[in-house]
């Protein structure tokens, strides 16, 4: 089956979790937006009269499903393409992982826009700064020394035991995304964290991720995404 | 089989939406930290040594299982509990509604905490103004004009058709939350979302959310939770 994902054409943001998988499970789709005629294609399915529209990109579709939500979209891809366990009680915590990742990436984002979404970056420096502060001081050791602890105490491999899952992949893009948007920052804060940075340097490896990111299908960072680097904020 | 839920014992939060879906059930359950004893157990559990330790409340322990992240305890609760259907595709589409709740209940909480969830509200107040501002004009809208249509093109009885989801009873705290929180903002709004207004009242009816609003075990809205009643954020 070729899937078809849908998501904002010129960044990484949410989408990205579902590309590393498929990219990762070598899965066959198509990243509709960024072909011709594929915006108004994604527009038109978020505007469907039916009742099973999706809120917002990232959407899948699979063959007459049309899934939406990033950690739905992995859900569902995990148990198929090998990068979950089959039974409930372990797709259940890889699942569990990837909502604590998702509540991260909102207060990622949020670092430069605590103001909220519907205004700029511009319009809102002050508070963006004072977040920021927050966020490396309490939030960023909060949520990564979790993770880095659930690594070690599972044996230090991936996150759940001996087999990579898809929320592996997601903390690569975790680490990927604070290196870009906060290079000095993370640079110490790496110190503390050295189980997350050896997986995000095997992960990185991986004979499909390392083509994937090489190739013109991985977005460069930029600063419509979540990861965004502004000088001002990374002291 | 006796549901264990670990939530912070004083506010209705987020556990709040797991309370609802076991009370609508008629499940068996024990609120833990709310019992003698029950605080510690619970931050014992958050500290197990063991790779399965959740990152925050609430979690639920079914048997040997622990499962954290509110929507992934209501996605294991759905299906055994009729509050979800069995088959996959639907199971999915009423998950897709909860994280698109997950994701407003965090915008909701960040109108009060909009640098962040370390400091207190008495030192973001003026940033908190300004968030609200634009939570009210953009957001609300967005996220309830959404599932208002969602409701209407499903046949205005339930979000996703004839049968009463989770995902209904966690759209019943948001009104309940915001009339809490914003009454007079709320008061105005609630024109524009008929068929939801609809749905939490009769929601409210349903004997077992009736009894159970009205019981002790129903924790009253207040100033440590999601939904907080700031006048000056009222207006």
């Amino acid at each position: 089956m070729r899937y078809e994902l849908f998501y904002w054409p010129s960044i990484q943001g949410r989408g990205e979790y579902v590309r590393l998988a498929l990219e990762e499970a070598g899965a066959d789709y198509a990243d509709v937006a960024r072909t011709e005629r594929g915006m108004s294609a994604m527009m038109k399915m978020m505007e469907a009269p039916k009742g099973m529209a999706p809120f917002a990109p990232p959407f899948l579709k699979a063959g007459k499903l049309v899934i939406g939500q990033t950690a739905n979209i992995l859900f569902y891809l995990g148990s198929r393409h090998g990068l979950a366990p089959k039974a409930e009680a372990g797709r259940l915590w890889v699942h569990q992982l990837q909502l604590t990742v998702t509540d991260f990436v909102l207060e990622i984002h949020d670092t430069h826009h605590p103001l909220g979404p519907s205004l700029y970056y511009q319009d809102q420096k002050g508070p963006a700064k004072k977040r920021t502060g927050e966020f490396w001081k309490d939030r960023v050791p909060k949520y990564l020394g979790y993770f880095e602890r659930v690594l070690d105490s599972n044996g230090g491999h991936y996150l759940t035991g001996r087999r990579l899952t898809y929320a592996d992949l997601s903390l690569f893009q975790i680490v990927e995304g604070l290196r870009y948007a906060f290079p000095r920052r993370m640079k110490t804060f790496e110190r503390d964290i050295p189980g997350l940075v050896d997986l995000h340097d095997r992960i990185a490896a991986r004979p499909n991720i390392k083509t994937y990111l090489a190739s013109r299908r991985r977005i460069a960072f930029n600063e419509d995404g979540i990861f965004r680097h502004y000088r001002e904020l990374d002291v």
